[in-house]
């Protein structure tokens, strides 16, 4: 790992993540389309695991990082091949797009070298989603990626017996091109990718495919500057982050989300009320329509990739929110219900709907409707004001889909175990198995400080059930501002997560790594299971911390147990008998019991020849 | 807080955990026991919140300390007045308790100053186990403990609607001291309590009472030391461990455990095999009936409360496990697998069964049915090996109830969450309900330095399922031994999931405290929320990182959002809004659109003249 310091100052982490190599591998489609991953190679003449690579150019060292040119634009041609878009003249900067109403708090931020001027947009008549495509039934070079960068690994688990309970959803043995075009012609999974980021490296969100993980980050008004926030989006993504949200509110909006975008190897998402709040100097009630507008073209512009929408906070359901224990919750839910209580009108974003739309298909930008109604605490789960917002999101899905537009719904929050189904089933149901995309949800309110925790159970759970795209949350939730090491913790907490939720829907490649990983703990091959760990860092730092010698990660024991006393090293012990005993270790399981004793005497004399050699070992143990 | 020393240098932490105060409740049968909990005060005329209480006397600022004299024997003169028990000269110590068949390498363990040299067991004839007692229908005081202890704000929750689904528990609205004598009667719960041990608190394991936790501690070969171990367990239980196991092998083993329960308030579990082991040094095919007899009357002397006897482990399941990636993985598993291999014969465990249930009856010690052939690896999850031993322990357990002794079941381990619900299914049905205690499950391999969550999110669900003590798992997990600060995050993180558990399957004053910490968030009671999550300390620790000033602690904002942007205070005037309006609120929710416009500039009117005068503040946010 190096830091590379940019004249800027802004350092981010490069290097390969210990014990991985980058690879680029050719679709099997020979279209010349080369798909990053990560292989972990292994000792004692193991095959190499191959995983899932989010980290962009960051871990190749064959790549140059230049944070002030930005990355390179892997889908430029792509986009530019199918003769459907034009560059124009971008709207200009403002000074308002920085929030330069008032003092600056945050400190400057300079403008990004290399932005953008002349963005592209469709054609005039034409649409550039994937959706459209895919319902044309074109096969996108975004599709093939995709395809390639999901069946991942799973040729090795070929052979393997599919095992887990999918909940409806419908995974197949081979992801190939076709199927990601159906799966997102029928709006049951999305590609977000702007036109106007073709630095991405592109990813699809949908229940037959991979949980997804997305990671939070952005200025706040108090805290954080842009360094730090391209430092979290390089870091996150290098632990697994499949998309990233730019949050930020204050000051520098524009330009933070400018350098943002420009090194970012995953679809960018963004909340644009955010952004049209600082435009009126924080007053909800002043927010229009027009000003709203303007900052989704000004965002569009830049390349976020999918935009949180909450039209689905309707003036009606307002008052339903008045009894909970915690009200709104969401930001943006709560900038709408400000806004409709005061003008007492409808909320602008459901009645400009289609014309939001009309933005979103000429960049490619998904939806990510937003639910400003879900639930702050475990009192307020699964009410009335939540499902009602629901219904109203599937409503909207409908009509973005009548213009091929590509959608996700977000949804919550706090829900106890026992509510965290019916969330999942009635989106299914309301918003025709457009992607879910949940924020946890937290099962207890009681943990501050580990609310990554409380809320990764609940992750990892309606993971299982469908969402296709888990928010993080970490430690600091409710708290204050992650830094960097609770950006990691987020994001190996819910990568842990979705890959759980993976296992217990049988995708056909998700165990490849638990089953590679435990045969080296097995083995005591120590730094192969670090190397295939989510964070092979933490891993050999805790094992250091009892011992720290090197000898001690070829040795075949560990501290918990100490070299006299190991679990691990006694069942080696019971396979080598149980080899060398073949054809009498049948007799152990069939025999009846009157059967076996005749046997004992001469198996215990053989058991004694092998066993009195035994390397009084010890390794790794689990409790008693 | 305080660190007490003793004259052999042992520290613990004491003194009330902040925000809390010990609180004595009278029991409402009028017997005169008095039950101790804690007491969360609260800001704002909020009513204090009372949370189950496991830190014994170490968190009573009017205790006397003194961990060379061990705690007082609240339980003893209930033992003796029940006129069934007798003193006895004790077994004598020998040196190979404490290891000394080598070089010692794990420091000298003085001998505990006040070690009970004459011990109490059962008259000849009589059987002093609480199931004994329920079963004769006589309700003991550690019943009318345990119901009072249980209760715990049930009265406060009574008005609330009961909610949740219990998979069949069979959790009634208020705990009786008859409610604890069926279900301990019927084998469905089981309150450990060594005769010995009359220090404890008593508490009781079962599906229809909270959900509780344990924290394994102890020496190993090649680490730690007793008063590491006793700062350990006292730490552990002030955070909420509800039992400790003590894990120790290597030297001085006697004297450690020795030190350990006279300084105990809660019940303490051991696993014998792995003592014996120590006195026939390490070689698992010397050990015979006698060394383990003998090592079970050492410990029930001391005062051990459950012991874990992997009696399960019969040798025509052993080569079910050869074929596994993680083969055997439990240390007493593989000990007994060992021998049974070495001798070829049945284990010495299960042969001598009904031998060692006479003993645990003589002591009231619970048995833990050891699960020594659990899988250790998610590829070996619900395997023949797990359940053909599953079944033995369901056989085991009727043998064990047959002579009055109560009985635990452990279980696993690593399973992926779609074979989760079935281990508890096949539990309840082959163990007829006995109390199931799980470690963990973890629910993905792939993830070490984070096996406390990955086991949290198993943990959870088992626990929603019907488990009834979660054994908790720490980060250093697979890794190394867990330090005081691994002890303390594996032991909030398996309380909040133990608490999930109690949310999801409705236990009906599980709520209270999720809405008091809701509350207290929304209302910007910053050092209440504190006070009321698991760990106050990181908490405010992790608050205060970003927004430091004390005067933080009663703003109207946190350093998510800054002061200009905030939810939870744009909710409060939809709150007050609708509060104001309440006849114009309900016609909101019914009108028609045409309705709702009709009224719309009269209420936009009157909202701005609520609206104008908002405190433009910000406050503790979610994402987005």
């Amino acid at each position: 790992m190096a830091d590379i310091n940019s004249p800027v100052e802004i350092g981010v982490t490069t290097g390969p993540i210990r014990g991985s190599r980058k690879v680029h591998v050719g679709a099997r489609t020979g279209s010349g389309i080369r798909v990053a991953m990560r292989e972990i190679d292994l000792e004692g003449g193991e095959p190499s695991v191959r995983v899932y690579d989010t980290s962009g150019p960051y871990t190749d060292p064959n790549a140059t990082i230049d944070i002030n040119a930005g990355l390179p634009q892997l889908r430029r041609d792509w986009i530019m091949a199918r003769g459907d878009v034009e560059a124009y003249d971008g709207r200009e900067v403002k000074p308002e797009d920085n929030g330069q109403l008032g003092p600056d708090r945050s400190g400057g931020v300079p403008q990004f070298p290399n932005a953008v001027k002349r963005p592209l947009r469709a054609k005039a008549g034409m649409n550039v989603s994937q959706m459209h495509y895919a319902r044309r039934g074109i096969i996108t070079p975004e599709m093939e990626y995709v395809a390639e960068r999901e069946n991942l690994g799973r040729e090795i688990a070929a052979d393997l017996i599919r095992d887990g309970e999918s909940w409806g959803a419908e995974i197949p043995d081979v992801i190939t091109p076709e199927f990601v075009r159906s799966e997102v012609a029928r709006g049951r999974a999305i590609i977000p990718n702007n036109i106007n980021h073709p630095e991405s490296e592109p990813m699809a969100i949908g229940r037959n495919f991979l949980v997804k993980i997305n990671a939070n980050i952005g200025n706040s008004a108090v805290a954080s500057n842009v360094a730090q926030e391209v430092d979290k989006m390089v870091w996150a993504t290098r632990w697994g982050a499949d998309t990233i949200m730019d949050l930020s509110t204050g000051r520098n909006i524009h330009d933070t989300r400018e350098w943002i975008i420009r090194n970012s190897a995953v679809p960018v998402g963004t909340v644009p009320i955010y952004q049209a709040l600082e435009k009126v100097g924080g007053i909800a009630e002043e927010l229009t329509w027009e000003i709203f507008r303007d900052t989704l073209i000004e965002q569009a512009e830049q390349g976020v990739d999918y935009f949180t929408i909450h039209a689905g906070v309707r003036l009606p359901y307002i008052p339903l929110t008045a009894k909970r224990v915690t009200g709104i919750v969401s930001r943006g839910g709560s900038i709408m219900a400000k806004w409709c209580l005061a003008h007492h009108k409808e909320s602008f974003l459901y009645e400009h709907f289609d014309e939001i739309t009309e933005i979103m298909k000429a960049y490619d930008i998904a939806y990510s409707l937003g639910d400003g109604l879900r639930p702050g605490s475990i009192r307020d789960a699964n009410d009335e004001a939540q499902f009602a917002e629901l219904y109203t999101l599937g409503e909207l899905t409908k009509r973005a889909w009548a213009q091929d537009v590509q959608v996700m719904i977000e949804g919550p929050g706090h829900v106890p175990m026992h509510k965290i189904k019916q969330n999942m089933e009635k989106q299914l149901e309301a918003c025709g198995e457009a992607p879910f995309y949940t924020l946890g949800p937290l099962v207890t309110d009681i943990a501050p400080g580990y609310d990554h925790i409380t809320s990764g159970i609940g992750a990892a759970q309606i993971g299982w059930y469908g969402t296709a795209m888990l928010c993080y949350v970490t430690p600091k939730e409710h708290l204050g501002l992650p830094d960097r090491d609770d950006v990691k913790v987020g994001v190996v907490t819910y990568k842990l997560a979705a890959h759980a939720a993976d296992l217990a829907k049988g995708h056909p490649a998700a165990q490849v790594r638990d089953d590679a990983l435990s045969k080296a703990r097995f083995e005591f091959r120590w730094r192969d299971q670090f190397n295939l760990s989510l964070d092979p860092e933490t891993a050999e730092q805790y094992h250091d911390q009892t011992l720290p010698a090197e000898g001690a990660k070829s040795a075949h024991f560990c501290s918990m147990c100490g070299p006299k006393f190991c679990s691990m090293k006694i069942t080696q012990e019971v396979r080598d008998f149980a080899a060398k005993q073949n054809a009498a270790t049948e007799t152990f399981i069939a025999a009846t019991e009157e059967e076996a004793e005749k046997g004992m005497a001469e198996m215990s004399a053989k058991f004694r020849e092998v066993g009195n050699q035994l390397y009084v070992g010890a390794g790794d143990r689990e409790h008693d």
